[in-house]
Formats: structure tokens, sequence, C-alpha cells
């Protein structure tokens, strides 16, 4: 059987330039599909950068203007790996070029930019992604499947946080190489959107809609050097965030993200109560779920700790044998599986731009909530 | 020496009757005062109930009428074991009694409540104490240690949480044997008064106090039959309450609390994150501390499992040997160690009804911004 | 319903001397039976702290001499809490004496000495049991259930460690208060008579009988300042003992212990694998559980982490409620609340002597293999 | 800088296959280095898996005959991933040949052979390494880092598990696809040489030599049908071993290996007691390791889980950011970027041939130790 490939060009070299240029050269060696990406082109701003990742990861040339790769016959689809206020742009561009589109999350930097971005994409109805990777974590992916059992019955809570500690140092300067994410023109806002993105990507999809929100952001670090000026600026970013909520389904929703929780590199736990069943999650040991089945015998209840290694767990038959764990790189690889599958079948794979719109109303309702005190309802994706 | 008897004449003959109880006969095997505690009278509705828990457990006499207790000479301290709707009537007349005063927690059914208390505890002179018995946890009290060597800096963030199960099943009336905590009538608020005054109590001992909180409340139940008619009622009190707020040093709060997480039988959890270390601890394990030090050497850095055994842990040297635990009831025991020696110096033992008070305003400031959907500060003690 | 008095001499009063005392006050409080424990003599050499001890613990009287407290008419069980090598001389002359006999552990100083104490005893027809307390850990219990129920099938491995590390300090003496147990004379042995033989007592009662050993010892540090003389002597205990073995029912044994495990206090674990499911457990976290079910649906399969704290939990409806633990010292109330059960029923509490026989014929084939490098069976109780 | 081409032929495409070639390929993307795999050939007996393998990992063409790789001049580094009883034969070639050889672990199927295997790769003076992966986990190079540093003092205990549950299907046949390490013949011994050589490698690496060793072994399932017969025979090989012994430098060993402990898909776990210092580590969460230093301040003691994922951790620098955990794979990527590195500076990387003789040789004395029932030594690499 012949193989069809499928031409990326990359915009962005940066870290996650690094995790989909992994994914796109594991994908093949590890999971089946019609579509074999090749690594085509690779654009950045910084020329010498760019070509030594493009070197050491194989793509096959360079561009130093995005519009280039857009402009390009050879290129099937655009992978966006820019910060988050070039998303819009770049996406539209490509979109209306005919191309398909892969873009970091999150989608956009608020809601209606994030709206004409999907009008747009619908519009030239291309295949379209957000990499919201979390949800190809085996042991994530195998905790949608307990939902989709029934198992839980109906659901109490729902809670997540995502506590990291990179940020405590007051002498990190807002903005430059690898710190745009403090830098709120770039980065639209700060662990909202960076952090609680995702935790709210994964609710949506396990839990289904927020109907609304209250919240209470903070900035511990008022101001920092800007690399832009080189002098110390108000910074703009929440530097942590909580919010509170009800989902549609009648379940409570507590949510928490810092930069400013010292011990935690990148602890994202999620845990969700049922009727008749719990699940609980976290990021530093990505490789196990923890369930507890009210149904087990009394005397003999836990909450068991599954190793997610096994060949029926999610994704898990493709890697190695029970027992030996894979790591955060292969969430990318999974999700560029799922859209060459979905290339295969023609059902797109989600998050879909349309998917990832939801979670930017709820950031931005979030954020609203923060500045004004009071509940804020989350509208509806139409 | 000889030492001092102090006679107890408990009122409530109940859990915390048992809990109490216990305490009162073990501390003198245990830890060093002056005083010695001595079961004098048990006071209680039902005779036959009362007198096996009087035999059972060693005291003198039994009472029917609680005024009874108040009255007898003989009597030292009274130490309320009810419900919380009687504890301010039975509190101030004791008071006005010249007894001095042990009170379950919470210290009332709201804040004015607790206000008239603490007027009257304070214009009689008496030793009085509540009994928030976490702050004696062992592990809890090194966090508090911990926190007072400076360790941890600047704090960002306090969250806690108190997760249990055990009302998922909507044929539990509300009242009745066990079940007063259902009545909203009985016990003036849910989870709130009865699981979060635990947390609050705890984070104002070692964070200090809060200021301005919002919150949301929840009755997933809505209806039980109530023990008092027979008939289904709807039900008052809140199931689930999970609060956001802002401590007086600068750091966030993230509280919840929950009768509907399945799993979790009496999940306290608190974590502390500071610019230098942070600390967390839960009471399903509450013979261990962890805590991470940002300032042990980089490579070789990880939050420490702390195995509260020593004998230079607090309290510990009283009881076993390192590696041996002790559990949930040796918390009451410290908690009358800690007022005997109280008694011996004259400091009264923390916290007292002023001290309780503060988390008295801030579960109304929690209730009323749960109904109101507002932000609202909390009255400072005066 | 008027309950028989038990009148308890206690011989000794060290730290087991505290944690019995402790049980017999305490098992009243939580435990039905027709008999009463009632703390009649105490007796030890050195009279100042024995009278501390009799205060503090509320013993009535006390004696200088054993013979005394076996002479008396008013005590009907004697308690053995002394140094190992005059466990036998006290428990046969209390047996001939017609006293019921508890005895602390080891049994004796070895096999033959043992041999000589079952006779004694079941010639004198009285009740007797050894302490050995780790049976009545709820979750060792809980374990034992497991078993009974058929749940593991064939077993294949039985593993069990007893680590410390209190004696890595070359400084600490051998003999003199709180260290007999690192004089050979007094302690018969060293770890091997002190931890592994909680270690055996509890696998031959869960697991059935060792039928042939190949051990290890080592002394880490060879010569200690010893008390009686003053001088540095030889040390003639062994601090480690590792050994192997064969079970009667087919499975593996591997057993270790050591004081010089540094970063553990007292870690007693075992784990018994069989063909369908597995249990672990640890004393560090007594009140826990592991057991893993490989008949749970196969995704869904984990370690179960089961919190000890449910009413239908072996002798935990005695104590709290869910979610609350217990320590260690419940362990000895246990101990003794199925020792006064046993004598309301008539069927004597385990381990009897007899059952304790055993522990010291493995005991002293571990011994003789390590001494000779060379496999031992291990004789039968007859 | 242009870089050296290191053209490789591999010969076996079963799991080791896969691991290899996925280690050749990700290497240049993750480590520098002036030498750059090329996937040159395979080479395996079933022509129809092997071109699927060629064609899904890259490998340039395909032999049907190891001796063709051996014999092509266009090979450079022959890596042997066949069953243990051809990688002698094979190995001894390609030395020959002037080829350097990469060769599964483990070496051989006993020392005598190993030893031939050792004398011709050192006459062919050509580069050669032994895969025994789990010395590139991270967090046992860690501790292999912190024993190096001298933070443990006197090491007293080195003990180490591997313990696996797949083979406790009776139904499993000896031999056939997968299923040659139940063959004695093609794997020469059981959990010996599969697992406990992993065991035994690390610990002779971290701490020193094995001088003498006491063993058992068991075969649970005595008989299995035979792939080559298709009827049940007699196995021939260990399902679990367990084996005692003592390090030159003092400390003891405690190993155990089985491929019938329920529950455990690859749990090999390892900890060092030393006299200041304990380090513990475990395959299930290879991203951990657990530190205990007991120069910590007193009440501040505890076991340190470290998350190996920082920057400064060993080879995570070249992988992502902190927090985000690797995997199993990842073992290998790290033993081809020191082989490549060895191959830039001329010191190869170990284990070499002969440092794997030594776990050869200490096999050997284990199943000796097994069959006689007696202590053996172990004799010295010369």
């Amino acid at each position: 059987m012949s193989k069809k490939k499928l031409n990326v060009g990359i915009i962005g070299y940066g870290f996650m330039g690094r995790t989909h240029a992994n994914a796109f050269r594991k994908v093949s060696n590890f999971f089946e599909s019609g579509h074999v990406p090749v690594l085509k082109a690779a654009c950045g701003r910084d020329q010498a950068k760019l070509k030594a990742y493009a070197d050491k990861w194989g793509w096959e040339s360079t561009e130093s203007d995005w519009r280039a790769i857009i402009n390009r016959s050879d290129i099937d689809v655009v992978d966006i790996c820019t910060p988050n206020d070039s998303h819009a742009e770049i996406a539209i561009a490509a979109a209306r070029a005919g191309k398909m589109v892969m873009c970091e999350k999150p989608l956009s930097l608020n809601g209606p930019q994030g709206e004409e971005m999907v009008r747009e994409i619908e519009k030239a109805g291309v295949a379209n992604m957000v990499w919201y990777n979390y949800r190809r974590v085996p042991a994530v992916t195998l905790a949608k499947q307990i939902i989709e059992s029934g198992k839980l019955g109906r659901i109490f809570h729902y809670r997540a946080k995502f506590l990291q500690d990179w940020t405590i140092n007051a002498d990190l300067p807002q903005g430059g190489a690898g710190l745009w994410r403090l830098d709120a023109a770039a980065a639209g806002s700060g662990v909202t959107g960076d952090l609680l993105a995702h935790c709210i990507d994964t609710a949506v999809w396990l839990n289904g809609s927020l109907d609304t929100v209250s919240a209470m952001t903070e900035t511990f670090v008022k101001e920092r050097v800007h690399s832009a000026t080189g002098k110390k600026e108000k910074v703009g970013i929440d530097d942590a965030c909580t919010f509170m909520g009800r989902f549609s389904n009648g379940s409570l929703a507590t949510f928490e993200s810092t930069r400013y929780a010292r011990g935690h590199k990148a602890l994202y736990t999620l845990e969700i109560n049922g009727e008749n069943a719990s699940i609980a999650w976290d990021l530093h040991d990505l490789h196990r779920l923890q369930f507890f089945d009210y149904k087990d015998e009394g005397r003999f209840r836990g909450w068991r700790s599954i190793h997610v290694t096994d060949s029926d767990h999610p994704y898990m038959g493709n890697w190695w044998v029970p027992g030996l764990q894979i790591g955060y790189e292969h969430t990318f690889v999974h999700q560029v599986a799922d859209f060459l599958q979905g290339l295969d079948t023609g059902k797109f794979a989600s998050p879909t731009f349309r998917d990832a719109l939801e979670t930017q109303y709820i950031c931005d309702a979030v954020l609203e909530s923060a500045a004004t005190g009071s509940w804020v309802n989350v509208p509806k994706v139409s």
C-alpha cells in the first residue's frame, strides 16, 4: 500500500517547534495511517537559530516569512507554533490559501478573535486542529473511556489545578527568548491562557460545557524588566488565577493555576467525583490513573493506581510492553497520529478550532469575572 | 507533688462525647500537668444511652438536664458536645456560673451569636477553648513550627479541601441519631460549619486573617425525609461549598468542601506555597507531613515525606518510638494536655472562644457570598 | 450484666509495660467482653521508676520480686514484659502457680526453651498468649480475611522486611536502659529474635509453615561498650539478617531485617503474590492495605490502596468513623480484646505459646544456617 | 562542522530491534556528537517481517544472513538483538571482521563464553558495548552521582528486585515468537539472565563487586508445550530466583526476581542504605528518585521524592522542561548518545564487554549456588 505524503510547513522553532518536529518524525514508526508527514519547511525570524533547528530535525527547507510558507504550493498543512498574538493572522491566511492548519493552544487571544478563525477555517473546509495535547495522555484518554462507559453516574465535582513555580524569581524579564509568556501583549494573558486553557480543554472534553464562572486573579510580581525596552514595566499578565463555576450537567467546578507554587514544576491535576466512581490524574506521574469504584466489594474498596502501560490501554499497544512507561512528548505523537487517521477517514481529529473556541470563551469569562468581581455567564459556541 | 483535680461535666454522649471521654481518661498517662481531669458527670437526654455511655467510660454520675451540670458545685469545667444550636445557651450559662468551658466546634450558629459568647466568657474570665482538634495533629503543629521558623518566606498560596462521601445516598434522612448534621436547624449550615470550619481554623492559625471571600454552595439532594416529621422536606444545608479569597498577608485562598466526593472518607488536605518552601498535609495519612525546601541543593530537591513520629516532633516524645504512628483520637488528648498546661501556667490554650470567632465570621461571609454571588469582606474580630 | 474482673499482674515497666498498661486501661472503653481487666500489681527492679510507672497508669500496688506477683492469690493473669532471657523462668513458675500467662515476644531464647514453656503451660491448662501484636493491625487482619476468602489462589511468593536505623551510631552501648536488645546475653539474638520474629509470626499465620531456610547475618559494629563492664566488648548480636526459604505450600520466602537501613524507622513490610491476587502492607502506613485483584476488568486493574478505617473492617467498627485512622498502640488493645473474648468463649486467642514455638524454631534454623552456611530444615511443632 | 556517519547493521527485529532503531533515529535530534548513526542494514530470518520492520524504521537495506552484515564493507557497527544463544558467535565474527559491536544483554550464555567474547573483542580493539540500558535512566544516573559525591558514607545494604507477572498463565508455550525467554536452550536461564542480570549490572556499577552468593531458584510451571515440538516438555528455566550475598565493600546484598508476582508488570526496584543517606528507585515510576539524607535538620528529615526532570539532572537538559517526564525508550537513546560521545573522545562508553563479564560470572555463581545449595564465590574479572 503506497502512502500519501503530507507536507508540513511549521512556523516557529521554539519549545513547541521541537515537540511537533519530534512528533512528525516519530509517528510513522509507531502508528499506522495512509498518510505520512514530511518535514518540508520550517519558518522563523532568527535565521541562524532556524537553520540549526532545521538541520537538527531534518526540515528540508527554511523560510524567513510565514507568508512564504502559506504561498508555497508544496505545503499541505501549516503548523503554527508562534506566540499567541499571531495565531489568528497566520491561521486565517493559511485557511484562505486552502491549507490545513494545526495551531498551538490557546487558539486565539480572545473569543471574538477565535470566532473569526473558526469562521474562516470552516469556510475553507480544511482539516484543522488545536494542540491541546493532554487529551492524548493515555491515562487521560482512559479517563474519557471510563466516563463514556457510564461508570461514574451523576457527576458532582470536577476540579483541576495547574501549578508551576518557574516565575517566582522577580529578576526574570517579561518578553524575550522563552519568556514571551510573561508579556501580556504577546501572550494575551498569564496562567489563564497558558495553563488553565489546558485544564479547561480537558474538562470540557470530559465533563461538557461550563455555564458560569467566578474568578480571582493576582499578579504577585508587579513590575519586571521588559525585554523590548530594557526598563522595569508594569506586568500585565495574571500570575495566578482561581475560578469556580457550574457545568451544564450540574456539577461544580473548582480550578486553580499559578506559577508561584514552590515545589511544583508542572503539576496539572484533575479529579472527577461521580455518584458511583471517581477518577484522578496528575501530570507529574502521567502514566498512572487513579480510579475508585464504589461498586467494588465494600471491605476491599480503595483507589486503584492504574499503571497505564498495557496493550489494551489507549495508544499503548503501539509502544512497548506492560510496565514500561512513556512520557510527555508522546502526547504530541498521538495527536499527529489521530490527525493523520482523521485524514484517512475524513472525520477530523479533535479538538478542532470550533472545539477550542469554547475554551476561549471560558478564559474570557474567567478574566472578565476576575476584573469585575462578578459571576459571568459563558456564551455557547453557536 | 500532689496534683489538682479538675472535675469535668460533659454534655452530650455522641461521637464527640466518646473522643472527649477518651482524651480525659488518657491524658494523664501520657502528658505531665499539675491538673488531672476527673470524669465527674455526664449529661444527655436519652437516659438509657447516657447510662451505657457513663458506665463504659467511667463517668461518676449522670444528669438529664444540662442546667444541673452547671448548677453542681463539684464541676469545674463544662464540656459541650451537643449539636451546634445549643452551644451558645449552654456556654453562656456555664460562664455566668463561673465554670470553665470547653465547646465543640463550630463555636456558634453564626457570628453575632459567637460575639455574645465571647463577651460573656471574657466577662466571666474563665478558661475557655473550642475543640478545633486538627491544630494538634503533630504534623500540622510541625507545619506551624516550620512557618514560624520563617523557612517559607513570602506566602503566595493557601489551599485546603475537606472531602467526604457519606451523604451521597439520597435515602439518608435529615435529623435523627447521628444525622443532625443534615438538618439546617440543628447544624446551622452543612459542610461550611462542619468541615470548612476546620479548614478555616487551621488556615487562620497558620496563615493569618482572611480579608475577603467569594463563595459558591450547592445542595445536590434537594429533599430528604426529616426525622421529626417523617416526611420529605426541603434540605436546608449546603452539601458542597467552594470559596476563594485573599489573606491579609497577600496570599490567595482556595477552599473546597463537599460530602459528595466519592472515594474520600474524610480527606482534609492543606497546602501552603511560600517563596522558599512549601508544605502539604492530609488527614488520611495524618502522621506524615510533606515539605519542599527550595534551599536544598538543586539536583537533590524533592518533596520530603516526613514521618512525624520522632521524639523531637510535636507531642510525639510522649507517645511511642520513632516509626510508630498515632491516630485521630490523639489530637483530642493533645488538646486536653494543652488545656491542662494552660491552667498550670495561666496562659489559656488556643483556640479560645475569641480565636474561634474569626472562623465564625469567615463562615458567615462565605455563606453570604454564596447567597448573593458577590465578594464579601470579613469583619475583623474587635 | 455484671462483668468478671480479671486481675492483672505485670512484670516489667519499660516500653512494653506502657503499651500493655494502655491496652488494659482502654480495652473496656471500646470492646465488649464479659471480662474486665483490673490493673492489680506491677513489678520491677528499680522501685522509683516502678512507683512512677504504677502511679501514672493506675496499678493498684507494686512488687519488687516477680515471685511475689506469682504468689499473690489476687492475681489472675501474669503479663511478662521483661527481657527475653527471663521469659521462660517466669512463665513456667506462673503456669505452675495456675496463673494465666501473657508473654512478650519472642517466646523464649530458643526452641528447646520454648518447648519446655509449651509443655508446662499446657500441663497447667491455663490461658496463654504471646504478644505478636502485628496480627491485630486491622490491615493485616484484613489481609488474613482476603487470604481465607481464597481470592489469591496458589501462592508463589511471600516476602517481608523489617528495616530500622537506630543502631547505626557506634557509640551506643550494649546493655543498659532501653538497650538490652544490643546485649546478646539478654536478647538471645539481634534482629532475628527482635524483628524477624514479628515477620515470621505474621508469615506463618498468613501463609503456613516454613520447611527450610538459608540465612546470612552480619554484625556491622563489632565492638561496643558494655553497660555492665564499662568497657568495649565484642558485640554478640546480629545487626542484620537475611534469609530465604520454602513454605510448605510451595511458595518461596524472602526475608530481611536490619537496624542499619538509614531512613527507615520501623518499616515492617510484607507482600504476598498469589496466582489471582496480591497483597502488600507496611507498618509506616499501617492503616492502609494494598490489594491487587487480577479478576478486575483488564483496563481498569491497579493496586488498590484500601484505607482500612471502615466499620466493616476488622476491629474498626469499635473505633471512630470512616477515614479516621488509628495507630500502633491499638494493636495491643485488640490483642487484649481478643484475649478477653477468648476467656468468654473458652477458645484462647492466638498466638498461644504453642503457636509461637514455631517462630522460635524458625529463628533457630535461621541462626544455625547463618552460622554454618548451609540450608537448615525447620522442625515441626509436634 | 561536518559529522561523521556511523553505519549501523542490526541483527534481529524483535522488541529490542525496535528500541534500538528508535534510539538510532532519535539520538541526533537531542544529543550532540561528531558522529551520526545511519540505519544502513537490518538482518533477520523471516523476510516478510524483516521487510516490514525495515520499512517502518527506514533501514536502507536488508540481509537474511547475519554473516552478510559482517561482510559488508559499508557497515561500521554491528548491533546484536538476537536471542542469547547466538550472541557469542556473531559478536566474535564481527570483532574479527573489525566491526564495532553493540550487544544486547546478557553478554553471553555463561562466563566462559563471555570470557572468549571479551578476549576477541579486545584483541580486535574495536568499540564495544552491552545494552544494560537501566544505567541510563536519569534517576539511576543521578543515584550514581550521589554515591560518587560520598553522601552515603559506609554502605550497609544493597537490595534489588525485578518482579513481573507475565508467565503465570500455564498455557504459554516455551519458545516461539516473543517467547524464546521461556526456552532454556535459547535463553540460557530464566529470570536470572533476563531480569537479575539487569539488577546485577546496576549493582556492580553503583556498589562494586560481589564476592560471594547464596541462591534459590524455582520453576513453578514444570511443563509447557514447546514451540519446536508442539508437545509438553519439561521447562528448563528458572521462573524465580532469590539470592543473598556480600559485596567487596562489606555491604550485604539481597536480590530477587520472578515472573510470578501478580500485579507487577516490570517492577525493577533498588535501594542502597548508607551510614549517612539512602537511595531508592523503581522502574514503574522511573522518573523519580527517592533520597533520604540524615544530615538534613532532624525534625524536617524525610525521604525526598525527586522528580528527575530538571535541566541539571543527567541527560534531562537535552529533553523538555522541568516537570515533563520521559520514559523507557529514552534510556536507549542515552546509551547511543554515550556510545557516540565515546567515539568522539576515544573513551568507550560503559558497560563494555569486559564490564558485562562480571555480571555473567555472578549469574553463573547464582545458578550454581541454587543447584548445589552452597555459597559460591564469584571469580574476579582478570
